[in-house]
Formats: C-alpha cells, structure tokens, sequence
C-alpha cells in the first residue's frame, strides 16, 4: 500500500446551488452559481487546502453532476478514487437562502435516495482506511442503510487506530418519517433524535474526537450545557470533545484534563455555510500537528470565520498562508 | 359563476435551471437562471401572452420556489387560483442542458413525487372545467395517481364540451419501473408506452384535438407515419390531430376533411425547450380565434420558432405583435 492519507472523509456530498442574490427568499433569487458541497466532501477539501493528502469515500449520481464533483474534488487536490456512481440516483443538489448573519435556510434534493446513503460496506477500502492518519465520518452517514452499517463497519475496522472524529452533523430531515431519510417530511426533535441516538452512541464507541454544536452534542447526549455536553462524550469513549457554541466561541475538552475555551473570532459574516466544515479541515490539520487544544481551536475558529466572510464554500476554503495572515491580523 | 376562461391547463409545473452558459454539459455550467417551467404552466403563459383569458391547475410544494410559481403566474397574467401547496413535497427542479440545434437533455429532480401529480378528482372546479372554452391535459398528468384519476375525471365531467385538447406530452422516465413514476429510473421505451397507452386511449376518448410529435403520436398509437398517426388519432375520438414533424413541419388533419401540411419556419436555434409548449398555446389562439387549420399551423409554428431562438421559455413566450411581425417579416 502507498503512504497513508492524512485524512479520510466518508458521507455526504453533492452539488450546491448558491443564490447570486443574498440577503432574499428563493422566491426573488434570479441566478445560482454551481459548487462541490456537502459535508465529508468539504472537510477533506478544507484539509486539502491546508497541504494535507486527504481522500473522500462517497457516491455519486451517473450524470454530469457527478461528473462536475469528480473534477472539483480532484482540482481542489482530493484523492476521488473512492467517489463511484449509482445508477438511478440523481446527484443531490441542494438550494440555500443567505440572510446573514445567521439564518442560512438549506433545501435538499436527496430523494428518494442520495447516492452517499448507498456504500455498502464490502466495497470499503478497510486497508485504507485502517491506515488513514485521521478518519473522518459524520451524523448523515447514519442515517439510513446501507450507508450506516458501512460507517459503523469502517469504525470498527479501523478500532481506534490513530485519530478517528465523529462530525456530529445533526439533519433532522434525513431522520425518521414512515420511509426514513427518503420519506416524506421525516421526523423533527425529539422524535428524530431518539431515532438517531443509537446510532450515534455506537459512533461514539469507535470515535476518539467528536466535534458539533451544543444542538449536534444534544443528539448524542442528550444534554445541552456544553460542559455537560463534553464530559458525557468523553463518558461514551471519545478523548477530545469539541463543542462549537456560535457566539459563544467553542470548547475543547480532553480527556486527560486539558481544556480550551476560545473566543468567537469576529468577522462580518457574508455565508455562514461551509464555515463549520472549514473549522473541522482545520481541525484535522491541528490534530495531524500534535497542537495543543487552545492553539488548535484558534486556528480551526479563523478558517471558519474566513469561509463565513465569503459567498463560496468548497471554493473559499483557506490556505494555511490565509489562516496565518488571518491570525496576525487580529 | 364569472366569465369562463378561454384557457384551463392542468398538469405539470415547477422550477426550471437554465444554463447561463450554453453548448456545454452541466459539469461544465458555472451559474443557472431559474424560470418557471413545466407544460402546463408554459402553454397557460403562451396563451395569455396572446391576450387569452387562462388558468392551470397544478401544485407545488409550500416552500420559496412555490411561491415563486405562483408569483411568476399572476406576473404573466395566468390564474393561479388552482394552484395549491403540497406538504412533504418539495417543488420539482428540472435543469437542461442546451446544445443547439437539436439536444436539450432535461435532469428532472421530481421524486419521490412531484405535488403536480397529487392533484385529487374531487378538490377539482368541475364547474370552471366544464365552462372553460379549452381545457388543455398533458400525458404526464396521467403517469401516476391521483392525478391520474383527478385528469380522467376532468375530461368525463366536461363530455367533450367546447374543445378539450390532450398534450401527447410523452416523458418515459416518469412511467413504469418499480415505484411507478416515483421510482428507480422507470421503465422506457416499448415497456414504458404499454403501460402509458390504456391512459392515452381512455383520454382521447375525451379529448377533440390531440397534438404531439411522431414519438409522443406513437404512445397513443403505436404507429410512426405521420398520416396513419393521424388517422388512428381521429379513429380514437378526436376531431383534430396535429402531429409536429420537427424538420418535417406540421401535419393537422380534421376529421370532416380539412388537412394542413406546413413547412417548419426557419430560425437559428438558441433553445429548443419550451417551442412545443409556445406553440401550444399559439394554437389554442387560433382555435379560439376559428381559424383554418393551414394559418393556425403556421401561426403556431412562428410562436414555437420564436421562442426556440431565445433562451428563456416561459419569459420567452410571445405576443401576437411578435408572432405577426416574425410572420410578415418571412
């Protein structure tokens, strides 16, 4: 086998249609421009960014959508070899509003089924992934068969090995619902949480970082103080929880007793989307360092604040030139 | 009750994303426009466009892009009033790809399904139905229930008052395959047209005129010849068959004798969707208007050249100044 990656990502991806127009309902947008989206695509991107090798397993419609993400994912220096077709499942695409500073509405075309729900587990790299300095997996992927067992067999192969997160990513629309992810509706609150939650504590057994908002920790624990919050994950087998609290700045908390609470870094915040994704490539790139907790949520907190300064997602993700200038100029 | 309306269309509708960039495919499309779209809705605008008094009876999903049909309805003058929300049902997207002259590949983004195909038979203004002096169905609004009943109902309740018009309008992708319309890729060609065809025939037992191309002609009819077409669509009810020959022209023939062969109109080709739909509703106009099948065929054959040598659609349709001065400047 060739060099390990430093990051292996698994779950969602698809096609983004931002508005050209900010700041107005769906119902006024006139133009969209066209980007790679969707979580585990953009991390590993994020992390390409910074100079890591990263690769993304996930799936995608046998159309020119699929087609276009190829290109993106390989352009933005993304290992795609893990990226296969599925035959009679459009690639997702998925609309937003912009209304800064914080009301980011997504509308998803992922049904009946997205093409990143259908991994089978014994089409999984399990060398690969073994190998792989972090592994990377999120909420979505949990969500329906087979994906979920495919995630959950990726975990367990992997046992703990080297670094392994669990993006909290909390979708509620993709829970529950007579015809789960791809049924009608699907369930909200605490109906879809419970739904979701077994899934997420079997996650966590395999997880040695988990990372989400107090909302995405409440799924796993459910609990909404962030303190309480990180201590239950280190309870259910992670070592370092880090809980993103918007305006609060964010909290890291290790197992072996260090701790980190960053401030929130200000920008004028022109596209809130992507920003959590940078944030995590960040992480990845501090983790992959051997930083410190409080080094590496400043860092993680200013490619999040970059992105959300920008109109773009995948495509605004920073350098490590970017991070640094960003850094000193504060 | 009001006025009757010159014009009831009832079938599809939704969101279209047309490429700013045309000749390429949509891996290579860097920003889309959006317009409104679906047969229904377009035939309804060209008929208003040309001073016709018109509604549709269609539904969309209650979210923005909803909204937005509705305001791009009452903009081009169309009756909105039969136009109503489904919940769980996002409003379809459908995006092109537009390589002149001849190839505009649609991706239609429609399922699990679409809100125009949950229209009930008894949520339906029989009264306006019946008054209307055309009422306009389209295939697709007979590829899955309840639309399917709600279309069959709407033609038995109106017997054959005024003139009922059937749209060919032949989609294989939404027929046949294990979920029906709503499910996995569907079933084409010979497979697609049997299950389509006992729905054709029991609408064209309802209908006095039938239009389509030689494909859609041939669902119905299972014959290609333009002339046996015809015939065989006379055979089955109607009084007037126009069947579009593309490069061949237009063929109508009446069932008391009348016949009109027309030659195509000449134009340079930016986008050919939405030509069918404006020369649909050119010929309600002259239907309206009385005239001989040879000058509504030409009429109509300006109307859809005129918008094939534009991008838009819908916004595209034109007025009967338009059509006059394309018509006298030949």
């Amino acid at each position: 086998m060739s060099q390990p990656y430093d990051l292996i990502t698994m779950g969602r991806m698809g096609v983004d249609l931002y508005p050209l127009q900010t700041g107005v309902s769906l119902a006024e947008v006139e133009t969209f421009g066209k980007f790679l989206g969707g979580s585990a695509a953009n991390v590993a991107v994020a992390a390409a960014r910074l100079g890591r090798r990263s690769a993304v397993i996930s799936r995608t419609g046998r159309d020119p959508f699929g087609e276009y993400l190829h290109r993106e994912l390989r352009g933005f220096g993304v290992d795609d070899r893990w990226v296969t077709a599925v035959e009679g499942c459009p690639t997702p695409v998925t609309f937003c509003e912009i209304f800064p500073p914080d009301d980011f509405p997504l509308y998803f075309y992922r049904r009946p089924k997205a093409p990143d729900l259908v991994i089978h587990a014994e089409e999984l790299d399990r060398e690969a992934i073994a190998a792989a300095r972090i592994f990377w997996i999120t909420g979505t992927g949990l969500c329906e068969e087979p994906s979920r067992s495919a995630t959950l067999a990726a975990l367990e192969g992997r046992a703990k090995s080297g670094i392994t997160v669990f993006d909290l990513d909390w979708r509620p629309m993709f829970w529950g619902g007579a015809g789960g992810a791809s049924g009608d509706g699907g369930a909200t609150g605490a109906a879809a949480m419970a739904t979701a939650r077994p899934y997420y504590e079997a996650a966590l057994r395999y997880a040695t970082v988990a990372v989400g908002n107090v909302d995405e920790a409440e799924v796993a624990t459910g609990l909404r103080d962030p303190w309480e919050c990180a201590r239950a994950l280190l309870d259910m087998g992670v070592e370092l929880a880090v809980i993103k609290q918007g305006p609060k700045g964010v909290l890291a908390v290790h197992r072996d007793g260090r701790t980190a609470e960053v401030p929130p870094t200000p920008v004028e915040v022109v596209n809130g989307l992507g920003a959590g994704d940078s944030f995590g490539g960040a992480l990845c790139h501090g983790l992959l360092a051997g930083w410190e907790p409080g080094p590496t949520m400043r860092y993680a907190n200013a490619a999040g604040a970059i992105v959300a300064s920008r109109l773009a997602c995948s495509s605004a993700m920073p350098t490590a030139d970017e991070v640094d200038a960003f850094l000193a100029g504060r």
